[in-house]
């Protein structure tokens, strides 16, 4: 039954995440004009698919690698692998989803960095960053202790908890952001509550539940990794064993 | 050592916490006009003031209460009614916060409930009214069964955190809705950073680190309540028992 669940959770996980990316890109298709690389509003328009579908969907989806069953047997070696490659392709697409609204800056003239949702989202994808090569370092290379990697994992784990939790923290504040933008001088305002804002606060609603349901299982539920794994012997991912 | 690195955290949170709540007084009182209860915009002053003191420093303050060593002897009964009473006060101060930005924009004819901030502002306060109630019939008045608390706990634990996640991710976006409202027509715009951008961005940002800690002592540490408690015999918070 426990098992049910767990695929059960995948099957919303799945849906919701599917949900959010295709929502973002529908908003800014069918909204906000659609998508270029040209350095214009078209492509800011990434910034935002790129950053739900890399720093929050797939992030999610990496983080719970260690929650398959498949992963409970076997050498954990594949699974480190997959886990480290897919939040691989998470920052890579995260750095994309960067690299879209500074040149989109740079092309209108407009200041870099200024509002608390680029200082925290700024701050969130440099955690990334130091997250993913010291997990590399420490986790996936030879060199490094068991004694050292017991030490760090708790650390390693209610990080990438947080990192997460910034990152829709990030989302939210920069739907936000981008609607007061979007629909200031329009003749349906924001506070009107236009299909678009409703449309928009919605799935800044979904990436919230997304969020919510993959720190759920990643940190409340009970589906962990049960045999005796390289570092302690049924140790719980948020402690030091009791 | 780890009930001094438990009281070094505490000091951190309060200092952290303190500076959260003095940021956001001073930041309403030297640059939007300070405080009043008249439906004017300094009535809605009160309004960032008392979510950031209310949902998130004496909410986190109120979650840890568990993790005091001085609660892990003795009778639970007296830490149930503090870990009550302290978030019911924090729930009083978010629902005056509240009274703050209706009352303004009813006296000024805004919109209520359009922006993404508003609407996972209320869901946060909707699921702490829930979270509290439920909190209150099941663990603190004596009908439940022990089997029913054991089942709800690892929930009841879960959603106090993804609470304050939320809160933390509602003030975010409510800062910088703010500075984007408050510094639009000025001859300083946001863009530029004047000084209360960076101050209220940094206040955002000490808002982040106070959540992120007290995730950490609520969900990563190790001190916990370590006595058989009503529950189960030394059960992580986050776990059925393994």
């Amino acid at each position: 039954m426990a098992s049910g669940q767990f695929y059960l959770s995948c099957l919303v996980l799945g849906s919701l995440g599917s949900m959010c990316i295709l929502f973002t890109v529908y908003w800014m298709q069918y909204w906000r004009g659609g998508f270029a690389w040209d350095g214009s509003v078209h492509m800011f328009n990434w910034h935002p698919v790129l950053m739900v579908s890399g720093m929050v969907v797939l992030y999610g989806a990496a983080s719970l690698v260690y929650r398959l069953p498949q992963s409970w047997v076997g050498p954990k070696l594949p699974w480190k692998l997959l886990h480290a490659a897919l939040h691989l392709i998470a920052f890579i697409l995260t750095v994309v989803g960067l690299v879209a609204v500074f040149q989109f800056h740079n092309h209108s003239n407009i200041a870099h960095l200024y509002s608390l949702h680029s200082w925290l989202g700024i701050t969130t994808v440099i955690l990334f960053a130091c997250q993913w090569s010291l997990g590399f370092a420490i986790f996936l290379l030879p060199w490094a202790s068991l004694w050292l990697r017991s030490l760090l994992k708790p650390i390693h784990v209610f990080f990438g908890a947080a990192i997460l939790c910034l990152s829709v923290a990030s989302v939210i504040s920069g739907i936000n952001e981008k609607l007061f933008f979007s629909l200031k001088n329009a003749t349906k305002p924001y506070a009107s509550l236009p299909s678009e804002a409703v449309f928009a606060n919605c799935t800044g609603l979904l990436v919230v539940a997304f969020g919510l349901l993959v720190l759920y299982v990643l940190l409340a539920s009970s589906w962990k990794r049960p045999e005796p794994g390289i570092l302690t012997d049924r140790q719980p991912l948020l402690h030091d064993g009791e």
